[in-house]
């Protein structure tokens, strides 16, 4: 078993950099405190004998050597990057827990066969720089490095000039690695594990994802002197396009979902009738079926609803992935360790996208969840127990043992 | 007449400072930009033989003395300031043909019995510190002076302490001034004038206003992973409500309008549901009814949306004025001196609100309006012609004579 107060002491060390608001992170993708984690984390884990790679997406790639170095390596990988105004745990756990199943190995004396790597992804959750799991993508060949380094922030700034101003850019090229297997160990972020009273969700299919970014234009104009009729109100069809968005996520139930979160309006003013309105619309579900109609009603009803209001409409596609099948025969080996342990279990689909979903088309992948309270994630106060974040962390040391050969 | 160049010229100088990002203003109240521009406007009022006074808002009454001093002047005043994408003429318009009626009365060697005092009315948009016409108020009484103060732009810095730094407070109590009536010149911010072919706007009316500010109480939680009954969505309720605005302005027609002008959830993540949302709400009428039905109308409507969302919501009332009946026999001399002119004219309703406004609680007011193409205003499109400023500004300068008696 692993050291839960070990692994829960690095947690709240880690949460320490880039504090958010309401006592949860403000850790953002290649940010200043994004570097300060990531050097905590070089430091942990080369004071447990590990050795650093990093690649030109500034991945980190944290290796302890196996008995046979120049077998394929079992990779362990999650994210150190947060939401703006996001949890502790989301992400943080399945690296750290990585570095604790390698303490753990260190401390009980083990050796395995083949070399165990710690990953951290850059730029997993994907709202500063769209779209999410960007790094692993590239990893993984969705992605080409250009269109990675291009991608711009709200300000304006790119990931491929933030990558470089902190720092942690490697020469490794990307993808070039090749990987016996990958486990990621993650919160579940959602409701089910807690509901049905269950340790440890084994993950059999992520959801599948579209989000679009929507561009309406109409024309600034006086609140109060310009006539109902003479009115092209960018806010109005924001409005309208945000209700469809969620009257389609209903329209699809069950396995579906629909939100808009990010809506701005300009100029902003409050007698001014917004001449622009930009914003994101995230549509997933597990069944591809759902998924492509969800958007393509969406994206009909967009245009019925800006040609109602006479605005400009612009639809631009910035991120997708179809659903994802995990590996059956790695999940099967979690059900095992996590019997061994005397844990209880479930099959869950992921609602949420993960580097392993990127990662699953390059290598065989499976991810374990650990319940956290409400359902709730992407929000400071996420929670979660020491005692549901040291049970994920023991079946995750059980299955990378088993998969490594002890 | 007045001097159609020179006022041009005038307009064309002023505009230069604080420009806007497409041809417009933005000069913010109290911002530095608004402090250059005042300078200016003082520095002409003194070239052209007056003296200031500057009460505690930051009110500049520029006086040209009359023939006996010891009248109640007449007083031409307007605003300086803009919305942040705003036009060149909305409020400077007026300010500087009150400076240019002054040029013209000393350039034709008149002498009228009462004083003549052009002023510059502080914070005028409300865009920057809600509510609109704020000096203008606190100067006819509507407002304290400590509620001026403490007023706060959005990030949180107070209209007192924006004045102190500008430095442009006065020692002057505000409203003290006697008023033997007021003119203010604007352009129209409407379609009217220019669809019936009219060069002058007599203003007999203004529309009253309702601002209110929401703020949506929800949980941010994360897009994928959360069941669509367990969303508390902020930003679906800013939707319904924004569509709830439009439809009740709608059962309105006509004479009434309402918009949403700022819109902002939090935190305007891209896979964040939004867990706050705080937008603000516009609704006008000259019709005193009409106006408080909708009021209440969207805030019945807005408590069943709330509730049905599982949302928590604050309904804050941040700028109020009832519709206004401008003085008749001010507005009789307007049309005699256009008639005498050779100008074309028709009475107005005002849709925007105005210094005029509330001025007109203590003091005999009337406003004037010149044409604005497609009736276009808050916009840094905003345009007039040279002729149509000019018609106004000769309208104003005879209504002053003959007010001021020559
Ligand atoms: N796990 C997680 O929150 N990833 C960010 C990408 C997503 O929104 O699914
Ligand atoms: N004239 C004008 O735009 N005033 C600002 C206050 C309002 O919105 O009516």
């Amino acid at each position: 078993r692993i050291d839960g107060e070990r692994l829960w002491d690095s947690l709240m060390q880690m949460a320490r950099i880039g504090p958010g608001v309401a006592g949860g992170n403000n850790r953002q993708t290649l940010t200043d405190a994004d570097a300060e984690g990531r050097a905590l984390f070089r430091d942990w884990c080369e004071a447990a004998g590990m050795t650093m790679g990093l690649d030109r997406m500034g991945n980190m790639f944290m290796r302890h050597e196996g008995a046979e170095p120049d077998l394929d390596p079992v990779y362990i990988g999650s994210h150190l990057d947060t939401q703006p105004t996001g949890g502790k745990y989301d992400g943080v756990l399945g690296v750290l827990s990585g570095l604790e199943v390698i303490r753990s190995i260190r401390d009980l004396g083990l050796r395995t066969r083949r070399p165990i790597v710690v990953v951290n992804w850059t730029n997993e959750e994907g709202t500063r720089f769209a779209p999410a799991m960007l790094a692993s993508g590239v990893f993984a060949g969705v992605h080409d490095e250009d269109f990675a380094n291009s991608r711009e922030d709200a300000e304006g700034k790119r990931f491929g000039d933030e990558l470089d101003r902190i720092g942690w850019r490697g020469d490794e090229e990307p993808g070039r690695r090749k990987i016996h297997a990958m486990f990621e160990y993650h919160i579940e972020q959602g409701p089910i594990l807690e509901a049905e009273g269950r340790q440890i969700g084994v993950v059999t299919q992520g959801q599948g994802l579209w989000w679009l970014q929507v561009t309406l234009t109409g024309k600034d104009a006086h609140t109060g002197s310009t006539p109902m009729k003479m009115r092209v109100n960018a806010g109005l069809g924001m409005a309208r396009i945000t209700e469809a968005v969620h009257r389609i996520a209903m329209d699809h139930q069950p396995n579906a979902v629909g939100a808009v979160g990010q809506a701005n309006v300009y100029p902003n003013s409050r007698n001014v009738i917004p001449g622009k309105a930009v914003f994101t619309i995230d549509f997933r579900s597990p069944d591809l079926e759902k998924l492509t109609s969800m958007r393509s009603k969406l994206e009909a009803e967009a245009v019925d609803i800006a040609k109602g209001l006479g605005l400009g409409l612009e639809i631009e596609p910035v991120g997708h992935f179809d659903p994802v099948t995990f590996d059956p025969g790695l999940a099967q080996t979690l059900r095992d360790a996590a019997d061994r342990l005397g844990y209880s279990h479930m099959d869950l689909v992921s609602g949420a996208g993960h580097d392993a979903c990127w990662i699953n088309r390059v290598a065989p992948t499976v991810m374990i969840m650990c319940p956290c309270v409400d359902g709730l994630s992407h929000n400071e106060a996420e929670e979660i127990s020491p005692e549901w974040a040291r049970a994920g962390a023991d079946v995750l040391l059980h299955a990378v043992l088993d998969t490594a050969e002890i």
